[in-house]
């Protein structure tokens, strides 16, 4: 079984990450893919921060979380319905390249597809995107899909 | 049939995604690659350079070309013998990136998969490696291995 990561936060990006995947790999056999949310909350609204309490309500943190987290997997739905290929869902919290790149790693998984933001976007010139850090970071082989 | 693009240059990373490719496609059918080989000489050796006669004999030139080109090629030689892959061997001139690009796009190839050097060499971390380049301007979809 070849296990394929696909790291989703409900942008087109990501869909179409997924619909690259579903073309090219939905005639072979033994595929599976996992989708994975990473909540990037700023630092001060995670859960477990010291300064969490003072802020803002905890069952609030967790509405915003599930929320994302739901439009996220909402916009993957259905992609591999008509195919063989087996999906879960995983949701996570911290930054994002870095729970992509810890996940790919400790999970072993044999391939990251990620969706790239095109250089078009003025945060991806002045930051870097998130599939060009995972491209530099991550121990297993990223796809970068345009 | 799905197309894979590997970028060769004789070295173990380009070896590394041969191998890799070569592991993860071996069970599925309908899967050709093409190894492409870009001889990178400086401009001023390049064929058809209005200094080229000035410098150096055109038959040297071609000489470097066809012995790097033969050393790239010996390198992942033999790796699919064992499979169903089809496999073929092109060379072209230019410069690495920009050629591998345009050739993924071109010849729209579904995948390019490219060795990544690492980020501990100097050369990358002060030029960017030329699978950062690639990943950057191909229009395809590139995977990087590492």
């Amino acid at each position: 079984m070849k296990k394929i990561l696909i790291p989703i936060d409900g942008s087109e990006h990501a869909q179409k990450a997924a619909l690259w995947v579903k073309n090219f790999f939905k005639d072979f056999k033994n595929v599976s893919v996992t989708f994975l949310h990473v909540s990037d909350l700023p630092k001060e609204l995670m859960p477990h921060s010291y300064m969490m309490e003072s802020i803002i309500e905890p069952t609030l943190i967790e509405e915003i979380i599930n929320e994302k987290k739901e439009q996220a997997f909402k916009s993957v739905a259905g992609v591999f319905e008509d195919t063989e290929i087996k999906t879960e869902y995983v949701n996570k919290v911290g930054n994002p390249a870095e729970v992509i790149a810890q996940v790919a790693a400790t999970e072993n998984f044999d391939l990251v597809v990620i969706g790239s933001r095109g250089l078009g976007e003025i945060k991806g010139i002045l930051l870097g995107s998130v599939s060009d850090r995972v491209a530099h970071i991550c121990k297993r082989p990223v796809l970068i899909v345009k």
